[in-house]
C-alpha cells in the first residue's frame, strides 16, 4: 500500500477511513494519500494529504484524482439508497456511469491497483431469503442495490482480466451515522443509537422485532483496511462478499442502550413501523460470512461493544437547523 | 404492438426479425417500424419502414431512433463475445453505456414500452453448473456475459419502477449464422451446419462429445415475437429467463447432417478441439426453461427440423474474399 485514493472521502465511512489513513501517511507507512469528494466537513489542510473537492463524474476531477497513480483505491463515493430511489438518473450516473469511468481510468494506468468497492447488503432485496451467505444469489429490490450489483459484476470482470484487483465488500448498517436529510433508507439503526445517546426522543420506523445486520464504524474501517491488505490469491472469482455483522433485533439494541444510558431510555423510545421499510430493512435473516471469516475480518462481538464503538467519536455532527 | 423499434436490425437475428415485422407492417398489423444498425446488408428502401444507419451511441442517432415513440423495442444491438473480449472498451460502451442511454431515452418518453432484450446464455460461465434453469445464479466468465448480466439487472429495475416493461431473454446458439470474421466465439455450431451444407470441409474446434444449446433462426424469431406479445403480469421479477433450446452433442448434429447430405459428410468433417473454448461453449448441461414453457415458447423439437430450418434461407451470404 503505497499510494492510496479514497473516493467519497467526505462521507461517513470515508471520513473515518481517511483519518486512519492520514495517520499512516504521517507515519510514512503510505507514500501518498488522495481524498476526493463533493464536500468535506473539515476544510483544514492536512500535510501530505491531497484533498480534491469535486465531482468524479467530471473528467478533470477524475484526472486529478488519479494523478498519483494509486495502487490502492477505496471507492466509497455513491448515491444512497433513498436518493437513488428518488432521483434515478442521478443514482445511475454516480453509482454506475461514473464508476465505469473511474475503473476505465485505472485500467488505462495499467498497474492493476487493489480496488476496495463499498457495495451493500442491499444487493439482496425483499422478500429476503431465509438465510444469506456469500453464495446467495443477489436479487436487488431497489435501484441502489441493482446499481451496486452491476458494479460488483463489472469489477469481477476487470479482476478476471487482470486490470484491477477488485474486492467488493457488502456493507451492513454501519453505525452511528450522523443525522442526515436524504440519507440511507436503512439509517434508522444509526438514528436510534444516536438520538437516544444524545438525550433526544426517537420514533423508530420498524418495530422491536425488526432484525438488522450491524457493524460499528471503527470495526468497518478495520475491515476495509484488512480487505485492502489481503492477498488476492484466495479471493472468490466473483470478488464480492459480505462484511461480518452483528445480527440483532431492534429490541436488543434498545436493551443495550438502556444498559448504557439507564431505564429512562424507554420513555424516549417509541415505535411507528412502516411495513415496506421493515420488509426491506428490518428482516435480515441469519448471515454466514465464510470469505470474511477466512480473511480474519470481525464484527463487534456484542451489542455493548458495538454501541460503545458506534459512539466513540462523541456526539456526532448534525447539520445546523 | 403499434410502433416497433429494432436495434441491431442489420445483424443475423435482427435481419430475420425485421423481415417478419416488415410483413406485419405491410399488412397493417403494426403502425410504424424503425430499424437501426451500423450497417444493413440490404440497402433497398422498404415502404413504411424507417431504416436508420448509424451508431446508437451517438445522441442524434438515438434521438432519431426514438422519434416515433416506440411501444415495442427489440434491443438486439451489441458487441459479440469475441469482440467484447478483444476490445473491452468497445464492448463496455456498446453493450452497457449505449444501452443505458437507450433505456434512459425510453424512460423520458414515459410510456413504458415493452423492451425485449437479447441477452445470452453467456451470463453463465465456465465452470458451468451440473444443470441450469431460470433460477440458476448467473456467474459470467467473459466480459460479454458480464455486460449482458449487468443490463438484465438494470432492465429489471426499470421494470420494477414501471418505466420499461422489460423481458431479457437468454439466447442459446442461434443457427445458422453466416460466416463472419470476429463473430461470436460460440459460432462453431453455425459454422458446422453451414460449411457442411454448402459442400465445404470443416474443422470443428470442439470434439464430438461437446454439448450445445441450439435454436434455429426461425424458431428464435417466433420466440422473440411471442415474448413481446406476452402479458407482463406473470413474468418473473428479475425479468430474465432462458429461451428454449434443443440440447445436442456435436456428434448428433453431424449425424443429422449425414442424414440430410449423405455419408460423404464424414470425409469433410474433422475435429481439432480447443480446451478452453470447449469448457465455456461445449459443456452446456441439461436446461429447464419453466418461464419459456409457461409462455408457450418452443424450440425446434428435433435436430432434423432444426437443420432444415437453420438452412431455410438457402446458402447464407458470405463476405466475398
Amino acid at each position: 500500500m503505497k499510494r492510496v485514493l479514497v473516493t467519497g472521502a467526505g462521507g461517513f465511512i470515508g471520513r473515518g477511513l481517511a483519518a486512519r489513513l492520514a495517520v499512516q501517511r504521517r507515519e510514512g507507512r503510505i507514500d501518498a494519500l488522495t481524498l476526493v469528494d463533493l464536500h468535506f466537513s473539515d476544510d483544514a489542510a492536512v500535510e501530505g494529504v491531497r484533498k480534491i473537492r469535486g465531482d468524479l463524474g467530471r473528467g478533470e476531477v477524475l484526472h486529478e484524482a488519479l494523478a498519483e497513480r494509486p495502487d490502492v483505491v477505496f471507492h466509497l463515493a455513491g448515491i444512497t439508497s433513498r436518493q437513488a430511489e428518488e432521483d434515478f438518473g442521478l443514482g445511475l450516473r454516480v453509482n454506475v456511469t461514473d464508476t465505469v469511468a473511474l475503473f476505465e481510468g485505472l485500467r488505462a494506468q495499467a498497474q492493476c491497483p487493489v480496488v476496495v468497492y463499498g457495495s451493500s447488503i442491499g444487493v439482496h432485496g425483499a422478500p429476503l431469503p431465509a438465510a444469506i451467505d456469500d453464495g446467495t444469489p443477489p436479487a436487488p429490490a431497489l435501484s441502489y442495490g441493482a446499481q451496486k450489483r452491476m458494479v460488483e459484476i463489472l469489477l469481477a470482470d476487470y479482476s478476471r482480466r487482470g486490470w484491477l484487483d477488485g474486492r467488493s465488500v457488502r456493507l451492513p448498517s454501519v453505525v452511528a451515522r450522523p443525522a442526515q436529510p436524504g440519507g440511507a433508507l436503512s439509517s434508522f439503526a444509526s438514528d436510534l443509537i444516536r438520538e437516544i445517546a444524545e438525550g433526544r426522543s426517537y420514533e423508530c420506523p420498524v418495530d422491536a422485532s425488526a432484525t438488522l445486520w450491524l457493524l460499528s464504524l471503527p470495526a468497518c474501517i478495520a475491515c476495509l483496511l484488512d480487505v485492502a491488505a489481503a492477498e488476492a490469491h484466495p479471493l472468490p472469482a466473483g470478488r464480492a462478499w459480505h462484511l461480518p455483522a452483528l445480527r440483532a433485533r431492534v429490541g436488543e439494541i434498545a436493551d443495550a442502550l438502556v444498559r448504557r444510558f439507564g431505564p429512562e431510555v424507554h420513555t424516549r423510545l417509541s415505535f411507528r413501523p412502516d411495513a415496506s421499510l421493515q420488509a426491506q430493512f428490518g428482516r435480515w435473516p441469519p448471515l454466514a460470512t465464510p470469505v470474511a471469516d477466512r480473511l480474519g475480518l470481525q464484527h463487534d462481538g456484542d451489542l455493548d461493544i458495538l454501541v460503545e464503538r458506534a459512539l466513540a467519536d462523541g456526539p456526532s455532527t448534525r447539520p445546523q437547523a
